[in-house]
């Protein structure tokens, strides 16, 4: 009973201190973050060997309780790992600073001039698995604009994440700015989190980073504003005009070129009049790639013997080699499937009508919706906000890939000559 | 307990509705919004009789249970209230439709055309108190930005709201829009609120307009995404180079104007270079409007005898003729105090000083800040949005007035040639 109550106290005083901190932190000017973010690059490549060292034992003990060979994988830290994460920290370095930036301005007739200007939104709380380059990732973002982080890795990452974040306080104490801006949380119980995620007075946003169940667990106890990203069930639909080697280009990308990530095709939808002469040709491709195929009665007839989808097949994120396929009437079919049974990710259209691809991009209302480019586009390099710290598939706050600015608010400000209110 | 379930239910199937009306409204023309719109105020007018007459039955039972006659005041309908009800609608058939609106473009490297285009949130609950034009302010505003609205007023405008919502829903069935995008929520009970708050599916964001109790209420029970608009206590700072004159006219203007709204200056912090040339001054002005001053001790030398004000005070919302007074040594202690005491609702500076206007609208990180204007233009309308559904004192989603644009969210959309990723 002692215990959880000085648990209770810990979590809230490290949540404090990086609420203090985050107020020195919005005033940084942006040559001194800059300087912090390329510090810490080269800090962490010029203790790679330490690194190295602090990871193999969460390694060893990860061996221990068998993990996958995938998880220990994303575990380990290699100099390649480790040069990729100074290389990250180098390039959120290069970025503009969204601090401070008025987005627009405007007159009203009484002579006022109304501004709206970007200010970090204060602390944020990430909490995420296995990978431990995150936390360079996390921390390096969110020093950029402003905002102090909490951040609460993987168990089975524990020595590795506290490793890298002792390098990166040190720097910031090193150039004089305060330690308490990057917190790595010292505790792996889930207890701990549902404690962090009561703090709605000190932690202004919550990013899981992981598994749906994970995400599920973060909804279900947090206080805290949260951005969600669920899973990816996402769609290409080839309407009847398709340019045939496009679509296939295309389909092939998104679904084989890496499974197993969150903007990979998981359904592919194809318009009847185009379906018998389009399918054996994907099909085969797709098969040649290892690719398991489950489709509608129409889609068998033309690819037997395949298995049948099921209607839990339409609802699937595989991040897999599985494809669901199914043939529809045409792009009206195609909108209300996604809008059944997408997941508000990322959904695509092949095709040479413009009407088609207009309505297509206007009506489907997910994060990202794309004309005849591939679904594995939806990430934050790719879309060119130079980086990402998750993908939101919620529609408050943010909605698709998060960058800079997604990590701010704006507030009004207003420059008069004596004005009042009449 | 029969009974209980029934209600859930009842209240599920409610927003479920809503939620498919949700997606014909996010495809709606801006001119058959702005029909719907335009004849929903004539009917209000035309209908005037019959609501006076069912606010009439809000009255009694007002009366009856003895409420204080300010909101007896704010509860009555009368054909000046209708009729303002009715131009507010008009107003918002005025804006510009924020719906399919592209923010930005921008050409990737690989040639992908990369845009973000507004769309609409989905189904928004409102829940309110007194005030039964609310009901037609925000259904229009959640028409207008292709929004189902589910508005849950005041128990004792039970009546009122329903005749007004009887009226708005008929004009989109008359027009063959979905009636279901407008839900006067019929049950008064707090349980049947708990139940709503419970819908993370079917609602996308919820609102609460009234009192510090009422948000709190709705912030303990929420599931969904929420803007929370707590307390004001607003700041005036006057700098050590204020035109005197424009001080006084400022301050007077911002505490006596209206003082019981969220935008009204609670406390006057003063340079104490110019706080015993300035204090006597300001202080005349404002007991002559029956304003009672609670000052620090420095205040209290000056201005005595005024009471002192205690801790407490600084913290204070008092929506009343009293204001708190601190003289402090200059732009940084003002700054502190703001930081310290304030709700991130809106602060003003008065000065000539370039810099001292610079830092304050830099560094007060309140929804709006001002520099040589009343705190009483913190609004939608003053500030050019048009028209608001409130005032969020959070910073994720939303932070200040909420116009049509703050209802939207944007997602984003790509123009590819049949682009795959490397």
């Amino acid at each position: 009973m002692k215990k959880k109550k000085d648990f209770r106290v810990e979590v809230k005083e490290m949540a404090r201190k990086a609420k203090w901190a985050s107020h020195q932190l919005a005033q940084l000017s942006t040559p001194i973050k800059n300087k912090a973010l390329l510090e810490m690059a080269n800090n962490l490549e010029r203790h790679q060997e330490w690194l190295i060292k602090e990871n193999q034992k969460d390694l060893t003990v990860g061996k221990k309780s068998r993990l996958s060979s995938a998880l220990i994988d994303r575990l380990r830290l290699t100099p390649s790992v480790i040069h990729g994460m100074a290389e990250g920290l180098r390039e959120v370095a290069r970025l503009p600073d969204p601090v401070g930036e008025v987005i627009k301005m405007w007159k009203r007739p009484n002579g006022l001039m109304v501004g709206r200007m970007r200010i970090p939104l204060g602390v944020i709380g990430i909490i995420y698995e296995s990978r431990p380059n995150v936390t360079a990732d996390a921390a390096g973002l969110c020093l950029k604009s402003g905002n102090s982080v909490i951040l609460r890795g993987g168990s089975e990452a524990f020595h590795s994440n506290q490793a890298i974040g002792q390098i990166l306080r040190k720097i910031l104490a090193n150039i004089g700015l305060p330690q308490e801006a990057i917190q790595i949380f010292p505790h792996t119980e889930r207890e701990a989190i549902r404690e962090m995620l009561r703090l709605e007075k000190e932690i202004d946003l919550i990013i899981p980073r992981g598994g749906e169940e994970l995400i599920r667990f973060v909804a279900s106890h947090s206080k805290i504003p949260m951005v969600k990203h669920y899973k990816g069930v996402c769609h290409i639909f080839v309407d009847e005009t398709a340019d045939p080697e496009m679509a296939t280009r295309i389909c092939l990308n998104a679904k084989v070129q890496r499974p197993g990530v969150c903007n990979a095709m998981e359904t592919l939808l194809v318009h009847e009049k185009v379906a018998s002469r389009f399918l054996p040709k994907i099909g085969k491709a797709l098969q040649k790639e290892g690719v398991e195929l489950r489709g509608c009665p129409q889609t068998i007839k033309i690819l037997s013997p395949i298995k049948a989808a099921r209607e839990k097949d339409w609802f699937e994120e595989y991040l897999d080699l599985i494809l669901s396929i199914k043939v529809v009437k045409g792009i009206q079919e195609a909108i209300d499937h996604i809008a059944r049974y997408g997941s508000l990710h990322t959904e695509a259209i092949i095709t040479s009508d413009y009407q088609n691809a207009q309505k297509f991009l206007k009506e489907v209302h997910s994060s990202c919706v794309l004309a005849n480019a591939s679904t594995r586009f939806n990430d934050g390099f790719e879309l060119g906000l130079g980086a990402e710290i998750g993908i939101s598939t919620s529609k408050l706050h943010a909605f698709g890939p998060m960058g800079l600015e997604e990590l701010t608010t704006t507030k009004f400000i207003v420059y008069g000559e004596g004005q009042i209110r009449k």
